[in-house]
């Protein structure tokens, strides 16, 4: 089937005319199959043959044409993948729900949509976005080792910058001792998901105030980690505790992960912020989020979703219309998840941010259920109203100035 | 045409199998035409009809099956950017070198391959990357205002950090000055490739050691501005210095600009840095970078790509295929733009980063040609070689670890 797609490679990469210089060549699809059909008889050769397995596990194809060619296409970022990976050893696969469910039980495969990775004997789930850049992306990172060392003060240094990311760092004596075997073990259980760190320099473990065998968790956007209690550590005890705290207070979107992140809701519902990081303005508000997220770290039922709407600029005019919201500037709301209705915290304008206590006090009525989706749904046009009146004296108050075209773009 | 071509529409965006949840539905092109084919009769209402007008300059569409296809690709591409970006006000169309030669020389479009966007009375040139993702991107920092207002330490602290980007900050009396007036009208120049900022307190001034009217130019990575002489200054004389002082010792490729910035080559070659800054290894190469870019920024002739992989993971197969490296590890090589020769300075493994001083004495070999992409032709395949022995006593010494089925990723 894939032979008569293949008039359709360019689609899948990205579009170049005639380049004049050589070095930025993209990859295009060359129409060769690489992608198996994964049946009973051919998936423990597949297995066996690849040091990497990777499964897309999908719904059998329905009639609806649209459905198949949405399909089709899957098949081909797959194929693309496949190609581009293709001096990896990395195996490609789909299997059909129905007509491979015996194979999909044994290979333990659930959800429907989701890629999996065989790597060893672990199988990793992929439910991200399924571009071909995202995947690429995940496979090399899952090509990586699973630890990584950090040597020297200015390797510190960037594991420090990694706010954004769980983060678990463990000082061992050297690469040869059992408890560190034991580390990288847990690694691989959350690779390329949760970076794992160590080091064997007692400058650095210094730097750390970590002990020998010593393991610290590093939740996103906290400034004191924790320690795991009992060292040393097992595979196991290290795997459960990270399993346990695994959901941080605050964490970003992220595209790898994106719709998994988006399935862990809390009663329905998740809190959202959008604060482009690279924006005076979102930064800011970033800060404030980061400083409430610390204060109420020890509250179980709140997880804060960060989107930077730089990251997914083809959802930012979705997302304006869905959320009726302006994200030129930054916002945060509750969104229910079952049908996308949503509030959002009221602010006049980008400089009206609201103070640390103000959101604190927005996300306890949050909590408590005081501000919720279902109350405003009468009255959303009104507040429609409003913000047009009130765009409309800033306007007036503006008006000095000599730029009428750029009316629409007040708030960039 | 199409519409001969609509079955094809999710291959433009992404795809995703039935989202249980709400709320991250990506766009897919729904077959409606939005682009325009321009031409002698139409390009003066497009241009009145719209805020912004986004042109698609192309060489005529060949016999040739394969291009064509690459053609009607770029014609989707454009398509689902024009849907997505539909309550913006912006239009879009397509303009052919040699059946629309006349309206391309009135409106001044000269590179094929190329995107122009109209705004108000400038012309802007997109000769980046032309996915739907990079498109969007660039087209809404297009929407925002010129320059962006800092208002307090915090905003200022977001400055800081962008320290990747060209950025130039005045200080100025009020959103009415007519010097803050010039500033914007030369920031529309150059927007949205660099970033222009104001402040008007007085304590962030002060912070930034800014006198009144006064406009600092901060080449990226560099740890002092560039006080720009002669203020107060006019439009003209900010667009002057700006474009002069443009290209930078050390800048970081971008999709939204990667051929124009790789077609900015300095006698057919670039410097070209590989470094993930989110690994240790890469960022403290970086930092080692950097620090030579600041010791050798007065040299005009240097000028060092920096290519995060991460940000390009589709090219990693195909760089490390054809300049012969591996991208688990930071390298640092030369470039022939014209055939993507290269030579990559040695390094043994990762832990063999050169120093700042080593650096620097290849820097200045390549700028005096004794090293050079040409030299090494002959010996590429014992180069090779050679590399796989030393790769092997690695190996030995490290095969304590059990870990064997891990060998090409060692470097990871």
């Amino acid at each position: 089937m894939i032979s008569l797609w293949l008039f359709l490679f360019p689609c899948l990469s990205l579009v170049r005319v005639v380049p004049a210089e050589k070095g930025l060549e993209f990859p295009q699809y060359d129409g060769k199959d690489r992608v198996l059909n994964i049946n009973d008889k051919n998936y423990k050769k597949a297995l066996k043959k690849h040091s990497m397995l990777c499964l897309f596990y999908h719904a059998p194809v329905p009639d609806n044409k649209e459905q198949q060619k949405q399909h089709q296409m899957t098949e081909l970022v797959l194929e693309l993948v496949a190609q581009v990976m293709e001096e990896k050893d990395i195996g490609f696969g789909m299997v059909d729900s129905l007509k491979d469910a015996k194979v999909a039980k044994k290979l333990g495969l659930e959800e429907e949509g989701s890629v999996y990775v065989f790597k060893d004997d672990r199988v990793i789930e992929f439910d991200g976005l399924l571009s071909a850049n995202t995947l690429v992306e995940f496979l090399l990172d899952l090509l990586e080792e699973p630890v990584e060392v950090v040597e020297n003060a200015l390797e510190l240094k960037a594991f420090d910058r990694m706010e954004e990311d769980i983060r678990i760092i463990g000082y061992f004596k050297s690469e040869d001792s059992e408890h560190y075997e034991a580390f990288k073990e847990a690694a691989e259980h959350f690779q390329p998901y949760i970076k794992f760190f160590a080091t064997f320099e007692k400058s650095v473990a210094k730097e750390l105030t970590l002990k020998l065998n010593e393991v610290d968790f590093y939740e996103p956007f906290m400034d004191e980690p924790i320690t795991i209690p009992g060292r040393p550590h097992s595979e196991k005890e290290l795997v459960e505790f990270i399993t346990e705290h695994r959901r941080p207070t605050l964490r970003k979107l992220r595209a790898e992960d994106m719709f998994e992140t988006w399935e862990d809701d809390i009663e329905g519902i998740h809190i959202v912020a959008f604060a482009e990081e690279e924006d005076p303005d979102g930064y800011e508000f970033l800060e404030i989020l980061k400083e409430v997220a610390r204060d109420n770290t020890h509250l179980p039922d709140l997880s804060i979703i960060w989107i930077d709407p730089d990251d997914f600029p083809l959802l930012i005019p979705y997302w304006e219309k869905t959320f009726k919201v302006d994200l030129f500037r930054p916002q945060i709301g509750v969104v229910n998840v079952t049908d996308a209705d949503s509030i959002w915290l009221e602010m006049e304008d980008e400089e009206d941010l609201p103070t640390a206590q103000q959101l604190e006090d927005w996300i306890e009525d949050v909590l408590s259920g005081k501000v919720n989706t279902e109350d405003d749904d009468d009255d959303d046009d009104n507040d429609d109203d409003d913000d047009d009146e009130e765009e409309e004296e800033e306007e007036d108050e503006d008006n000095e100035e000599d730029d009428n075209d750029d009316d629409d773009n007040d708030e960039a």
